[in-house]
């Protein structure tokens, strides 16, 4: 099934906000309702600037047919641009400035290499496109002529080792197919990002994706044993031990690379038996400091569970409050900050675990509220971007943001990026709800995501600009990283070139010009282009 | 104190071998006394080929004055080479054909920057030098002119975080004074590879070091969160979050690096509570593949012991034997092999390791022998480089190699490198005793250590070459990597290229040709020279 082309997901599952809901947004926030209509896609006129001829030709010859090149107005539309809020409005708004020529749908590694070479010699450049879930302006590169590389073709389990756990995964498998292939053999992945039910291996690969559940089964890309990457010179095969002394970990110069080196072709991942028991709880601890700590002792000292999380003292309202109840929470405030405790495995462990994590919780001031919670958030983890597209319909302006730092300054990084965000939207006129909660953990730091609700504004996008810059800024002040998971785009690059810093930039370029010499991957993503 | 010029740590330590053991050395694998005399220090005449006065004068400047330039005799044969068997018989032999022109002391990063400078003005080669520990030929690289750069002065904490759990450290600082310097903090590292007592902290960085407590620790390149790079291009700063999507990790292209793209001058690390317990002990197995299904299924399934190894069939009766009863023991063969488990901890926490891991190895076939391998496994944990001194005096000739791949490839490449050993040696006529163990675990494999002892044959140096030859061809056939934590230096060199793949090598030397556009740094050292 194809996503929804101007929002998220299974238009089946769109979840129309309650008009209560509505009510609130707009006495709260002063949410105007939209005026202009949603465009249809079949209405939309685009430009007939696809691929010349001869190129198409070659295309075609590369991925062995016509039937895998497209030039329609469906699936170019369907190729524009990733799934940010700015994409979103800017797409419902008929600004398709961002399309591609094409989109080519190769079945192989080899048919990858003969693409790059097609778009060698036809001056094409090439965005790979897996789930097309990007929140970070990853798959519109600063080139008009482009085509997009569809891996979809490529979506099997080419080898699964039951006694070193390992899997080879093909970058076009969606992660729900990805755990059913596994899953026939007793064995999970165990990654699990919001984006689950639509993104791919390929793409959590380039872009160093982090799922819910990181605390137990680590980030993406410590679940990357190998990678095999197609390039216009060649191919790069990495991974032949789980660790090695044998030079730089080229796995981690690919792992981020975000299809500016490259086109990730296969994926060799770490896999775990499928758990035997999946509980959630949920904990009660009187501020996000309080939680903080908390949360910090168990990434620390253990037992570790499998998830573990915690939100302000603003999401928890909003996250406990029933539609009718939110104005009433919020001006209660009395909630104090709820976390989620997960735990996956055997039964003898999970059981071990929760224990175990319960006392040092209840030491450390928590109470525990149930299972109830964490059922919640475990039916509800994948649904916030149905929620945003119901906002934007309505006149609501929703967004997301999210960093990582060292324990020791957190504090200050929350502090900060709130207030940015906070006064910038509030001098424009349109006041946000700002929600926080920390999504992921490590002995040495964590992660703090960020959602903002506000009015739209006159311009939508331009609203939202100098907030997502004011955020940008702060967050580099206070020692966060421009990006945890999302990774760094086009949106990102300039905070990104400041945080890597000019020599080390440098030196990525000079991989990127010894791989890409044309810089016909990705332009402008990741790297600036010369 | 310094090392031993011709051997291995503190003189004052040497362990001369019991006559009965030279006596079965003689009669088991024909070793004969040496003929030649030891060459004492002081009786060396070198060449007078130092770096040129222009030079030395620039060096000088850099580095704060003339006492921090060296060129006298002793201190140029002290950063000779490194500590490999063959590096030991050249240098024992009189060859200085690796000296460096100059000893080089800088006290900062700064100072680091202007040696590079200087070093740029006056065509001399730098090699970065910790411990001077490699076993890889990382300290000789491939060009006459050349300065070593010791960096014993960059021996400080230079910050230390307890609620983040990091710290600051500096490249020259040798293990045992981090551990020192941590613990006033209440803290550890956690790194104990065989050459701690000499090695250092930016050495272990640049080579991806891994400890004998890994399975609890970790490896030091997973304990690595930031590192500084001073380059002839400038300064590479990394680790703004201990994890993030910000593009590819630049800690792991530094990480393994070898000298060869710059000089690490700070080191940002995570760190442990000092453990309140330390408990290690004994488990025989009835064969090497039992006692690997074991240890794999507590990497897998856990609980992970903090150190974890197994030695095969040979080595667990030379590691048992008492001198006397070397000969019968190895006729007798009944002995199985030995694991050995470590915990390290809070007393509750080791305690329930200890106790889930024994009902593990119980069912795996394990019986536990007691805490008494275990503590002489600790006692002589740093000891066997002593032992080598002794070995190579008396005419026998020891080396080490090691290895590692993923669990199903493990029984191969054990069979593998202990034919190739076995065979090449026997056929030189210098029949080796090969012995084995499991070092490192992971949960998707595992590296093996393996060590040769055999007569010294004519030329000892010769003698080698083949043997090592033929286990490197016959472990990267077998799926193995051709370092799991000594690294590349040259010695490894053409099989690292082999095995990192033409452009994955030509990346890295586009970096290197970015940061050391000279080729100043460690030239043959990791990569080819132009």
């Amino acid at each position: 099934m194809d996503m929804l082309w101007n929002g998220w997901g299974d238009p089946a599952k769109a979840a129309p906000l309650p008009d209560s809901v509505t009510g609130l947004l707009r006495d709260m926030l002063g949410v105007k309702p939209r005026t202009t209509p949603s465009l249809a896609l079949d209405d939309i006129g685009l430009p007939a600037d696809t691929a010349e001829p001869a190129a198409l030709k070659a295309l075609a010859e590369a991925v062995g047919g016509e039937a895998y090149v497209r030039t329609d107005a469906e699936s170019r539309i369907r190729h524009t641009r990733g799934k940010s809020t700015p994409d979103l409005l800017r797409i419902r708004a008929g600004d398709f400035a961002d399309l591609p020529r094409a989109v080519v749908l190769p079945g192989s590694h080899d048919e990858v290499l003969a693409v790059l070479r097609a778009c060698s010699a036809h001056a094409l450049a090439v965005v790979p496109f897996g789930g097309g879930t990007s929140v970070v302006g990853g798959l519109a590169p600063e080139r008009s002529a482009f085509v997009a590389l569809d891996l979809r073709r490529m979506s099997g389990l080419l080898e699964l080792d039951p006694v070193s756990r390992t899997a080879v995964l093909q970058p076009g498998l969606r992660a729900p197919e990805a755990e059913a292939l596994l899953a026939e053999h007793g064995f999970t992945l165990g990654h699990f990002p919001q984006s689950f039910e639509w993104a791919t291996i390929g793409g959590f690969a380039a872009a160093r994706s982090s799922g819910q559940a990181s605390a137990g089964y680590g980030r993406f890309d410590e679940m990357v044993l190998g990678l095999t990457l197609a390039t216009p010179e060649g191919t790069i095969e990495t991974g032949r031990a789980p660790r090695s002394a044998a030079g730089p970990d080229l796995r981690q110069l690919i792992l981020g690379s975000e299809g500016a080196f490259g086109v990730i072709t296969s994926v060799t991942v770490r896999i775990r038996p499928v758990p035997e028991v999946r509980v959630y709880e949920g904990w009660r601890f009187a501020s996000f400091e309080e939680g903080a700590a908390a949360l910090r002792r168990l990434a620390q000292d253990g037992p570790r569970p499998t998830v573990l999380r915690l939100s302000d003292e603003v999401e928890t309202l909003i996250g406990l409050a029933q539609p009718d109840a939110i104005g009433a929470g919020l001006t209660q405030g009395d909630a104090g900050c709820m976390a989620i405790t997960g735990y996956e495995g055997t039964a003898e462990d999970t059981a071990l675990r929760r224990e175990q994590a319960a006392a040092v919780l209840t030491a450390c001031g928590g109470t525990l509220v149930g299972t109830e919670p964490g059922e919640r958030w475990a039916h509800g983890r994948y649904s916030a971007p149905y929620l945003r597209d119901s906002l934007l319909e309505v006149g609501a302006f929703a967004e997301t943001l999210e960093t990582a730092a060292y324990w020791s300054r957190i504090p200050e990084l929350y502090a900060a990026v709130r207030t940015a965000l906070t006064d910038t939207l509030t001098q424009a006129g349109t006041p946000p709800l700002v929600m926080c909660h920390i999504s992921h953990v490590y002995e040495n730091g964590a992660s703090l995501y960020f959602t903002v609700v506000s009015a739209q504004g006159e311009d939508p996008v331009a609203h939202w600009e100098p907030a997502k810059h004011a955020a940008n800024e702060a967050l580099l002040a206070a020692g966060g990283t421009i990006s945890h998971h999302h990774g760094v785009g086009t949106d990102h690059r300039d905070w990104y070139v400041r945080e890597a810093g000019p020599l080390g930039i440098s030196a990525l370029r000079a991989v990127k010009r010894r791989l890409d010499p044309e810089g016909l991957l990705n332009p402008g993503v990741l790297l600036p282009t010369d």
